[in-house]
């Protein structure tokens, strides 16, 4: 498990554009919280129901505990995976719920919980005594080649503990949370985050961008400019017991996994230009190598935290609006902490053995500090 | 040619429901102007170029002359059609230009005359000197059945003439504007309008229609309840040289010709919520009878009076939002004005020959009286 | 609970257009069967978690039991609701999965039961061993007026039930499966279902529907074009413990719950083509009264049975498509299909008490057929 | 003017990955034909009709002169741009007509000038004698830096030179045809193409790609993974009189032109599946540089030759469709020769200077190689 006091990618001298939050994470947009649940039990063989165990749940509220409907949107570069909740989004204008990334095999579970969760926590505001609903937004990689997946570990108790336990400040990134057992181009993946701030003569807004990163295949790892991944096609492969993994992660061109990305901000946007966000994603995902492949659900959600009072039942409301034609910087801004955040994802992989042995190898920091140098991108500054 | 003065639909005794306003036209929301431009010229065979000619354009303007963008959204039930200008809508949001109506021939035209008056009529607010774009909306449904359509007919000064000569008031309807030459469930269709004002508690609103009503097979067409075309199946069919006209217009199930549909309302709603109305309003066509049909381009625009300040280049601006729970009211409204402006089309089609000596019948008023009374539903009142 | 023996609208003279296959169900479509579970328990004060219980589960499963991904896609009218798996849906152009359909408290529990179901039964093609993924299409309305909705009691047994005993045939409509709990335009709704044949010259092609509905304000009821629902606006209102209940249901313009539409067809369709059947529902929707109202989630998902081929990891498949200029006579058919299971339903809903003693009238046939009387369409043949 | 047999970026030793195609152009796609019409007249100042005139347009034909509709597809990662006849792609999955790229200004023109070429060239299967309709696809960027835009200099006869011209073969590239006048990453830019062709076992499939490129802000240029354009942010900025050019061209962040961008392959993809090459297109566009800036019209269709027979009127047709699965190798060759083709058009664009003595610079081949050499991408094979 990585530590939020680990050194991360740019503490390494790996250049990135643009200035960070306090935190350099998710967090930097004031009201959002982040909890996680990792769950990591057994090793050997794998028995369905039994494990072993490599994943868990990461939560991330808008405002908190309060409810405070934010305007939102979504994209989806491929939609090869699920995120639930999004039909309303798209109508309404509105989050209404916490967002949860987990496995793929414990959506379910964790939708529901969440329902739960919010109705004992009276999170909603009720038209009348027990009237109420929610379409609860949970979104998945998939673990199955560390994790029992079929087995659906993630338990209600672990959303409420994710959920409870959500708080502002540091993030801890790598194997933990929702990407517990989840692999990035062909190293060990799983959470990353990273934020912008923007110049106060830009607005002074902030990005916070958090991913669940699963996807990319080696060849295509690219940090900063630089083709990492095909100087290190060959390197500490991952190993997958009676599987020839080159089939499934070195096939050039060939892309498994996935990745989903929640982006923050407190810019006072519309729900359709919080779309524009959303469709800017995967600009700064590309710069890190992929390419939207097939197998690949690349799932974004965005919301400003901006315009608080914008949800009503009854009454009118007055919203701030920016223009425009000054959202370069946000576009930018997205663009940047995309892209670091998922480097940092890589940072904080640590080597895991999950299912059957299988086993993914944490990013080889030393060698791509010397790539970098050797193409002139090491603490190189724009 | 028809004129506003003629008895509407709801003078004979058609039921419609909701209140309408002051004009029942799509000019009751305040701002809103239109200009009409009509081309009757010739008769007999066609001759490209030199005609008959039976076309003309229709143009709408959100804030009369004013250069004031307005927040807009679009829908289309069935894309066989061109609407120029909405990828950018979309994107921001705003309208920046007139809404013009044509013949599918003449988009062009009509679209680079739009954009001379802009220029000049500086209708724009421009970044610098000799500095601006715009990207004109221009619709268009398919009069070839009257018209010299390949002819091209409708020239720049048409389009000034329409655009420098729009007001508010009464609108003129049937074979007028854009839909001088066009056809309506087999019988002579073109310009309607309508409108519905909500009651006071429901915010006083205004929805206003302007349709150009080309589209739909006779024994389609429904009023108010009743499917009146089953009854006139074979009266009056359309004739048109050499072809057997049952063949194009009325093969159960066959239905050709398109729809426009231009939705306007003064009620505070985001672009978001702009695309709600614009998906009412396929739910207000189809109670007349249309399914969408392969050949009918059934393309809707709508758009917001309210928030004149939304749109600028450099500052924040505060705009209004009504609750989305309060909308059902501008649903219900939208059905209702779309459903009586086509109706009100089809009671101001008079009979008209064309290219060929081609000839669609006017509605045939009081056979339909008749039949609307067959089925207790002539005067009757909700 | 209602039985398919009843009879239903068509036997009472209720008038609808086209040709019904045998069941005039959505089963008429060679391959799809459909399984429910009703969960009827208990009466009197909620205690959440242990009751009453009024509620179930539908599962429709395109090919049976047999893995075969269909072409699919959907439409939302109204997205005020929650269906799963739709990303992948429009990505791919696949459904790949059964679709359920239950109350808004327990998408999650079927969601992951289903896929369990799934893996259990090896219901997919494995890329590898142990490795295998899919996004289960759940979809919901809300059933809280009658049944205790946030103790969540459809459990995973229920939906193996379902799903194992899905079958071809007649199927149950009313208050059964996911339908049990549910209210339609103020009367007791739940599963309806209907079908039509095209004629041989248009392809003979086949369209089910089945839908959930649980939608609609009483005074928006509209049968085969007449306005029933204002005849009986004071009729039987339902009856809610401490609330007027008129305030909810009945106030005009207002519209609460929500409907499922599922439509499956024989007729060879590619993924955009499916799209355009999955926006024509809505036509039919609305000829029944309906707004798309904002409380109300109208999601659509629609599929072909055609081109079982078609899904393939590895080779070039060859597949049909016809052409988009004869698909008037399937939209036609969507719409006639959908108005008649909606009123289906409604013909099947039977007086229904649940939760604190609220209490839900089934529809007053005999004063419906008064009403239809009156307006000279019963048993009225085109 | 650029000539094809100019060098280009890949024969200065610039890095790109994957295999060409005989021409490196669209034209390698068999069946595709491209002409241009390059207007060139006039210096010193402004007078609105008569110039100065660096204009033109460029004509794109997926099977030449042979009406065979394609499937089709198109997205917009920023719409601030026009693309007409959309509507109708979206809807049927068929491109029907050529595909046309000019100035902002002159977008009616061309649109009514290729509607009469269709009828005159009876490009169309028509239903009957003189009945037939398109809706010609018109693309544009905005050349008004230095060209008289509104003076609306492309003429009829000058879309029917661009279109009985068009050709297989090389594609001249830089300040030619649409491109004449346009402007990318404050250098001289225009008409940029490449290709790429699979492996065998890939399919050997061929992706074509042919650019319109006026985007971008001078420090955002990025070839090849390397910063080049922050290193080249002072150096022989666009020249606009009366105005600061770094106000427009060079703040931080600000983007400004657009791109249209054509896509052509002769993989067997449905008209979903050519949405997702659409989709990608994006990915290559941000890797030189672009955020998809507001003021940025980035708008692109993609078309597959393939499935020749897949349009017909009366009859269902056997089409074939490629796995999801095996499309990742396109997916890739999209985002290079996007890429590649972005490069090109700066490398062959050549300085100009337009109205009132507007001038822009051609990119300073030689700076950049030896910054390319400074971060040891030059010649660097993977």
């Amino acid at each position: 498990m990585s530590s939020a006091q680990n050194k991360r990618a740019r503490d390494y001298g790996i250049p990135f554009d643009g200035t960070t939050g306090k935190w350099n994470a998710i967090t930097d947009v004031t009201g959002v919280t982040v909890g996680q649940v990792t769950l990591i039990k057994g090793s050997g063989d794998l028995i369905k129901g039994q494990g072993p165990v490599r994943t868990g749940v990461t939560a991330i509220l808008p405002h908190g505990k309060n409810f405070i409907p934010v305007y939102a949107n979504f994209y989806a570069l491929n939609g090869n995976g699920d995120m639930t909740g999004t039909h309303w989004i798209t109508e309404s204008g509105f989050l209404e719920t916490p967002i949860l990334i987990t496995n793929t095999g414990n959506v379910g579970t964790v939708r529901d919980a969440t329902w739960q969760w919010m109705d004992e926590h009276k999170y909603y505001t009720a038209f009348a005594k027990d009237y109420w609903y929610a379409y609860p937004v949970v979104a998945e990689t998939y673990d199955g080649i560390l994790n029992d997946i079929n087995g659906q570990h993630v338990k209600k108790q672990d959303v409420y503990t994710a959920l409870d336990g959500a708080e502002t400040g540091p993030v801890q990134e790598g194997g933990v949370g929702g990407g517990t057992g989840m692999i990035c181009y062909g190293f060990k993946g799983g959470i990353g985050t990273a934020s912008r701030v923007l110049s106060k003569e830009a607005g002074g807004y902030t990005i916070g961008i958090l991913v669940q990163a699963n996807h990319g295949s080696r060849s295509q790892l690219i940090i900063s400019g630089v083709p990492v991944g095909k100087q290190l096609r060959d390197s500490l492969p991952v190993r997958i017991a009676g599987v020839n993994s080159a089939a499934i992660f070195d096939t050039i061109g060939k892309e498994t996994g996935s990745i989903i990305i929640v982006l923050a901000t407190n810019a006072p946007l519309l729900p359709h230009q919080v779309k524009r966000l959303a469709q800017r994603i995967p600009l700064g995902l590309t710069r890190t190598g992929a390419i939207g492949g097939n197998g690949s659900g690349d799932i974004f959600i965005a919301f400003s935290t901006a315009n608080k009072n914008a949800f009503s039942y009854t009454e009118d409301e007055q919203v701030t609006t920016m223009p425009n034609e000054k959202m370069n910087a946000l576009f930018t801004a997205t663009i940047q902490a995309t892209e670091e955040a998922i480097i940092n994802a890589l940072f904080a992989g640590e080597t895991m053995e999950g299912i059957n042995g299988n086993r993914v190898y944490g990013l080889p920091k030393e060698k791509v500090l010397e790539i970098m140098k050797k193409f002139n991108r090491l603490k190189w500054k724009s």
